[in-house]
């Protein structure tokens, strides 16, 4: 069994991710990443490479897809080891407390670091579905048809009438982006207040009756149509009175499963599936287990990716005196790149 | 005398002041942005618009002109207005606290506002001179003759040979710019460790001896020359020994001068020319005022341009409350473009 060393391993590459391998590279870290998808990126990549996203700083637009990309060109030069479609399935601290860390990946990897930045965004996830009987049977089917819970492609729905559900950035954003592709969009949420940005609210709320209707305050009722054929979709009011809208799919957004997984078993206080930490260097309660991004929390905590992108800096600089301070770990940890300035104090 | 009226006042126009507007309007807050320089940008168009910047998530590399280009595009649909050249000399409280801001410019504009965001960075900004003889008889030249603190084009300096004093970021990531363009560089710092980007570190040291000379441990002693033509520079160790150094320009990059101005008149809490905040909204010790990006300090503050993108984003989440909640300002501020969702909570 080879033992791989590094000075930090990165859990998820997602975009906060694959920041922290930039930010642990200019104080002069190696990294190796491991996420569970096969690919770089996280949701970014698997739940919305289309989508464009409004607040990264600098840019008035960009897909996820786009960021990605650029996120990955800017880790590049410092060499980052990607450990892809694989989960860590067990960290130990073989020295003790202040010793660095053993971490064994569900593929048999094993890597030494000397600290661990936790970027597992909502964990190993899925979305939730809604409770619908016989849901699964619309499920896994082409673009434009059935039950979806993310859209790979914005065209595979062109002339489609669709049903979006749900309340929150994802159902808005994707309304607005649907409309005009899309023959006829029913938004359908249980109230009349939407937990989206206010400014895409508005752009919604400016849509109504043009090619989008806005169907509130209703609840998905029921799918119609049968041997997974969608045809329409029943709603209802709390009062019990019932719409039929004709659609050939559902999109429903009701955001993710958060599932820690093994995570939680490393014996890090936990916040209903999220990681509290000290938000002046982002540590967990484990001293040498940092955690930044969407499954990081802290008083005033907001789910943006450029505050995990922020936070990522926060996680580099704190590690970087813990690597560096004369504190001698009790395994070699990997500097067979040179680090570069070691002796400079950050 | 007309009174403008608008949701929140922002103090700097610097790339964190820029994106403070986008943030604001997201949740439906207009802004005012006040700057005492007479172009948006801060520091990064004054002091530095071709100087390549490295660590903007998503973007492996640009300028800091290219930089506020991209804000200024970003913030530019939410309608921001802009006073440029002039400073805010007063800020009262007409209606007590709670009641929202009047601020009164140096041009004599009026602006109330329910709530203001300071993102001044080092403040009204200068460099710190060094202590030389006749220093300012070297000031003011043609880029790549005589003492400059600041470089406008790079350019400028080709084929000049150059002393460039400083052991932070601006000095090392100017040498590193200038190398190769300017014929020889002399890079003088007190001791033998920097507190630059251990990565940017080691790329300067790599290049000792290529055209480029690390000085150390050597001070600035005197410049040589006579008529405004300087020749040379003279360094000296703590312990006496000197050098002279043969050069047409000197670069002296030791920091800029805090000056609060006016604003530490306001009964905010300083802490060295810094405004603490809370970390979890970036309020100051007054309600309603928020200060993000340099100027604001809190316990392992990071002095980014991200971590300030990310203050941004704290500062409107929590004005948006403020003004929203159904607690009546004293006086009506601008929703004239409607304040989109206007009812929904954030």
């Amino acid at each position: 069994m080879t033992v791989q060393k590094t000075d930090v391993v990165i859990i998820g590459a997602g975009p906060v991710g694959l920041f922290a391998v930039f930010e642990c590279g200019m104080v002069g870290l190696n990294c190796h990443v491991i996420d569970a998808l096969d690919a770089i990126g996280g949701q970014c990549s698997a739940l919305y490479p289309e989508k464009p996203i409004y607040d990264i700083p600098g840019f008035p637009q960009i897909s996820g897809a786009g960021l990605v990309e650029q996120l990955e060109l800017q880790a590049a030069p410092f060499k980052p080891v990607y450990h892809l479609g694989q989960r860590v399935d067990k960290l130990e601290q073989p020295n003790g407390v202040g010793g660095g860390f053993r971490l064994t990946t569900s593929k048999g990897n094993v890597i030494e670091a000397g600290a661990v930045i936790i970027a597992a965004g909502a964990g190993a996830f899925g979305p939730n579905r809604p409770p619908l009987a016989n849901i699964e049977s619309f499920e896994g089917q082409p673009g434009g048809c059935g039950v979806h819970y993310l859209v790979r492609r914005a065209e595979d729905f062109r002339a489609r009438r669709i049903v979006i559900a749900g309340g929150g950035d994802s159902a808005v954003d994707w309304a607005l982006m649907l409309h005009g592709v899309a023959a006829q969009i029913w938004f359908v949420h249980r109230r009349d207040q939407f937990r989206a940005a206010p400014d895409s609210v508005a752009k919604l709320r400016a849509l109504d009756g043009y090619g989008l209707d806005i169907v509130v305050p209703y609840q998905l009722d029921a799918l119609e149509g049968g041997n997974g054929v969608l045809t329409g979709v029943t709603v209802k009011t709390l009062e019990g009175q019932t719409r039929s809208l004709p659609a050939d799919a559902l999109l429903a957004f009701f955001g993710l499963k958060s599932d820690l997984g093994p995570i939680a078993q490393w014996g890090m206080e936990l916040d209903r599936h999220h990681l509290p930490v000290d938000p002046a260097n982002c540590q967990t309660s484990v001293p040498g287990i940092f955690a930044i991004g969407d499954v990081a929390t802290y008083r005033g905590k907001l789910k943006l990716i450029l505050t995990g992108f922020a936070e990522a800096a926060s996680a580099a600089h704190a590690i970087y005196p813990l690597l560096n301070d004369g504190k001698p770990l009790h395994f070699e940890y990997s500097t067979s790149k040179g680090t570069p300035g070691s002796g400079v104090k950050a």
